[in-house]
């Protein structure tokens, strides 16, 4: 049998949440079936941050009320705070559909604390206790929580990030009850051997399956970095399709990994990833219809023009 | 002292040949200048193919008798065959500047059947007999000849190609005279396990400095590729400043890995290239202004970005 690597869907979240257009919830709800009936059963469908500083996604109750239930798929929402898990806790039990799927809360903290004060105006020790909040009422609910650490192979304002400082800080997500904890370059900065040190580190305290990888394209190194990693024993990453997002920092560059370049990647090298990557590519073509742009995805701009040629 | 990368810039040739815009050779030398500025020291010119085949690279004997002659810098010619070697013998003996500049022949065979029939008008077999005579008078000639290898991974015509075919080719070439032997992913299909067997099978009969990479970045793998590679101990890769040339087969798609994205990627692994990636940038942005076209690597859209970002 194939090995497995699970990939996360982060469009509709990470994605939408840097895209100037903003979709209706039923434009993201289908996008998400597309996403779905491609074969990815880990989606990040939104985030519960205040809808003030995030228009893009100030439906986050009203999708999550209204996410499908479909066999094997989990959802993902962002939760800055207790307040956020309160408003997830609160979209599931007034769900307008039957059935409950799977929505995990997602915490999320920067390596570096001066973008952990641009992105949540306190330091990377008050978001720390405030998570330790934010975990134990998820456990009490019986909810799955991931961390992500953002700036772990750079911050924008400070630079170079130490991995011992990244690795110290995934650490105390796991101990704070995160089932796994995504690394991600955020400013797309990351260079293999780079990644090798510092999932090497990380994987003296930390078992493969509860450390994921969350690289950004936006340097061309980011199948570079993941191959890094899956080296080492990495089986989770995140990627968001067509590389929706663009990069925050960087206006017209890109950002988040193709999720179908991963995939293209990942088949070559014979892992089972459950994804069909044909209709993963049409879920990339509705993706940029949706936003109104030409994506930057490489697998989906090539496809798009051999059917063209073809045609 | 930090390992070093062989960098072939092939911009000028395999590049602009793929663009729809046709440069005039000024425009050209002032691109190649900005290249060697950069600290590239091998350069890939131009092609002595036909005119009427390639009519973007039509100034082939003006050019090459206008190289200038600067440190350290070889360029490089393609010779589809015993008269293109003859054209390149005239236009060293023509020269309009005073000195010498080093100009080597290369040659090119598909490691697929139909790809070399398409692209050359006769199979593979007549392709090596030829250049059998062309690395002859080469030899004579005191010329350093390089050979590529098409296909390498994926034909479009007939898929799959057999990395044993692909070796055998590449020690003929090598037999034939050639120093070194770039392996080449025309169509961008190349996945990192795949590189490892064939780079692997080629080590077997040749050493390291003997196989080049010629990768494309149509679905994102190139750097990954690139990767596998230099884990195994090669040492030299192609690339095209910008990821100028597109894809042949599919317009509007990438081709040609970019030039300041492995560069990026071998400075943070800590390859000693010779290259200024600030001047690299700049000459991806003269190269964008000749063809009239954002260019599709990544750190040139980055950089981009993040200028306009911070005036």
């Amino acid at each position: 049998m194939a090995p497995h690597v699970t990939v996360y869907e982060v469009g509709p979240r990470d994605g939408l949440q840097n895209e100037a257009a903003v979709l209706s919830t039923p434009d993201k709800l289908r996008l998400i079936d597309a996403l779905a009936g491609a074969g990815l059963r880990s989606i990040e469908a939104t985030s519960f941050v205040s809808p003030r500083w995030i228009p893009q996604l100030a439906d986050a109750d009203a999708l999550s009320a209204a996410l499908p239930e479909l066999p094997g798929v989990s959802y993902l929402a962002l939760v800055p705070n207790a307040r956020g898990l309160e408003r997830l806790l609160a979209a599931r039990a007034g769900r307008s559909l039957p059935g409950r799927p799977e929505l995990r809360p997602a915490v999320f903290v920067s390596a570096s604390e001066t973008h952990n004060l641009r992105n949540q105006n306190r330091g990377v020790e008050a978001t720390l206790s405030d998570i330790g909040r934010v975990a134990a009422t998820a456990k009490a609910e019986g909810l799955a929580l991931r961390g992500y650490v953002s700036t772990a192979w750079g911050c924008p304002f400070e630079g170079a990030v130490k991995p011992g400082r990244v690795v110290e800080i995934a650490e105390r997500l796991l101990a704070a009850g995160c089932y796994q904890v995504s690394l991600g370059d955020t400013v797309g900065v990351g260079t293999p051997g780079q990644t090798r040190a510092l999932v090497e580190l990380a994987l003296r305290s930390a078992p493969p399956e509860a450390i994921a990888l969350h690289m950004h394209d936006t340097r061309g190194t980011a199948l570079a970095n993941v191959l890094a990693a899956l080296d080492r024993g990495i089986r989770t990453f995140d990627a968001s399709i067509g590389g929706l997002g663009g990069c925050p920092y960087a206006p017209g560059a890109s950002g988040n990994l193709a999720t179908e370049d991963l995939v293209y990647m990942l088949q070559g090298m014979g892992f089972e990833t459950g994804v069909d990557l044909g209709r993963l590519v049409a879920a990339g073509a509705l993706a940029e219809r949706l936003v109104g742009r030409r994506l930057p995805g490489r697998t989906l701009q090539a496809e798009r023009a051999r059917r063209t040629g073809e045609a």
